[in-house]
């Protein structure tokens, strides 16, 4: 039910308005041709916004609501009225199977909360977690999760966390065996929690498994390409993505600052223009748009509140990849591998 | 007995050798008129680098050793044969009152187990942690802890290490009350672990301490300035410390090969370099160089094992900072109006 090459869009979500939400989806049906979507939100705004883009208005149908989970909302709030909300029908076109995959770039923790009431989690995974692709120096972008689903974690849930960010990192970057690694304050054995010493063990102990383990990563190793996936619990990881967001905007800054600090200077930015414009082009947020909640039953995919329409395009080729590469039954089929050799046996 | 202005120099560690370590002492010598030290290592070499440093020869002794903790030696093997060496030596002096600082470039796991051992824990700290000062885009630096000295903490553990990077902020950015925050995944007051917000709950209780607790931050924020000590245990400290750092240079890689991409791009580059000097400049781990182990009787500066003469010279700044501040006398104040009230009545 999940292969349906159509996505359902909250066209409410995001803090740029429909306009911005419809250029993207609009510009994301140019890269995959047969997509189809359903947006949900306010009829008359949907309708206007679709006039720039033909091509997006002859590939979707759409559903009216008035509903609308405010940013600010508590989960526990917009879950009971779901039902009559963008976001919430969106999810529940999922739920039905009219739609393989949702995406929203409204309240993180509200869709969080929806997907997981109304998808369920996976038979074989405990939690679900946020993933992302991040940037990196090397070929290929690097697979991060969890970004903060889930605050504490077991070993058990982060070998999972490993068996589904490898599956990401194959449909995405159609790796074979992506290197997968956890992230730790040091490399040798002995370092970190016992939860993460013993997701270690379980992984060493995998072979089976399609992705190479390759041990631990440090903070400072990131961005080095070395590895494909880098795991963690959901503290950890969001307190890394958020300072490797936090930094790249401080080196940027000071950048500014810097060229701004004499007529010299300046002139030398004028000239040396196309080069910062690469930097910052690598650097946009809006390139590396989309995070992908994983272990449910179906997907669903977080564009950034303030994402400009590439941003959103990104989002939603996010969600079109998954669901053409059946991210769902991928991770099916690796969890089953581990079962097989009894692996997690552990106290879950 | 820590009041002396006479600082121990393990001068055998870091990966530089022993003439940058002894330039670096030098120099910071210069700042700190009356400071005193005795240099621990290859008698020889020492004297051999003294040479080109009249002024630190002046005021110095040399107290030879042939004993020299190798950087991948395990903490327990280097405790055993500590006092044969540099490392153990300095700390040593440090535990009889004859220097009331030391300062070490070597093997940061034996320096914490030996200055834990010999220096013991302060009276009202269970657990030493690691502090340093990070740069922001306001008008101070900021202090970070715990580094990584401690995997996991409780809420006891983070208000004590709240209490020591107040003292540590008020000591050496001479503010009367630093702004304290923890580190966490979001700012509602629901966000984080049990741990997080018992402590938070406790610090916006004790408003007679020395600081104003702002409740939390993000990783994202670390270098706004918004914060002057933001509190952290110690895996989630380390993964934020170092994602700064390889995030930052991440970005002047990619900074590095877009001014390369064209010959346009390499001209700017050489007009704007000035530019580029600043924003190395204050990039330079060098200058924020030296962390401090805070909470033992006596104080402890591990200098980074790659450091220039500068960055050792700020090692040896931080370290005479800390003692003309009396660290350790502040923070067993400190402590005492927390205890005073109650207010610690954990379970620890």
């Amino acid at each position: 039910m999940n292969r349906k090459p159509h996505i359902a869009i909250d066209a409410m979500g995001g803090d740029e308005g429909v306009r911005v939400m419809m250029a993207g989806v609009a510009e994301a049906r140019r890269r995959h041709d047969g997509l189809r979507f359903t947006l949900f939100g306010d009829e008359a705004r949907i309708k206007a916004a679709l006039d720039n883009h033909p091509n997006l208005r002859a590939a979707s149908e759409i559903v009216h609501t008035d509903g609308v989970v405010d940013a600010s909302e508590k989960p526990a709030a917009a879950i009971r009225r779901a039902k009559s909300t963008s976001m919430g029908l969106a999810i529940e076109a999922v739920k039905k199977g009219d739609a393989g995959a949702a995406v929203s770039a409204g309240n993180t923790g509200a869709l969080m909360a929806m997907a997981k009431l109304a998808l369920r989690t996976m038979a074989g995974i405990d939690r679900p977690a946020l993933a992302a692709l991040l940037p990196t120096l090397g070929d290929n972008d690097v697979v991060m999760l969890d970004l903060g689903a889930n605050t504490e974690c077991d070993a058990r849930n982060l070998v999972q966390f490993a068996v589904m960010g490898a599956a990401y990192a194959r449909a995405a970057m159609e790796l074979e065996r992506p290197r997968v690694r956890l992230l730790n304050i040091g490399t040798e054995d002995l370092k970190g929690t016992d939860e993460i010493r013993d997701a270690a063990a379980i992984l060493r102990a995998s072979p089976q498994l399609a992705m190479q383990f390759d041990g631990f990563t440090e903070g400072d190793k990131l961005a080095r390409g070395e590895a494909d996936v880098i795991v963690s619990d959901g503290f950890s990881g969001n307190i890394a993505l958020k300072t490797a967001e936090g930094t790249a905007r401080f080196v940027t800054d000071l950048l500014r600052k810097a060229f701004t600090s004499s007529i010299r200077s300046k002139i030398g930015f004028l000239i040396s223009k196309p080069a910062m414009h690469l930097l910052k082009h690598h650097l946009d947020p809006n390139q590396h748009n989309g995070a992908v909640f994983l272990g449910l039953n179906g997907v669903v995919v977080k564009s950034h509140g303030s994402a400009n329409a590439a941003g959103v395009a990104n989002a939603v080729h996010v969600a079109a990849r998954l669901l053409e590469a059946d991210i769902t039954q991928r991770i099916t089929s690796d969890l089953a591998r581990i079962d097989a050799l009894g692996k997690m046996e552990l106290a879950s």
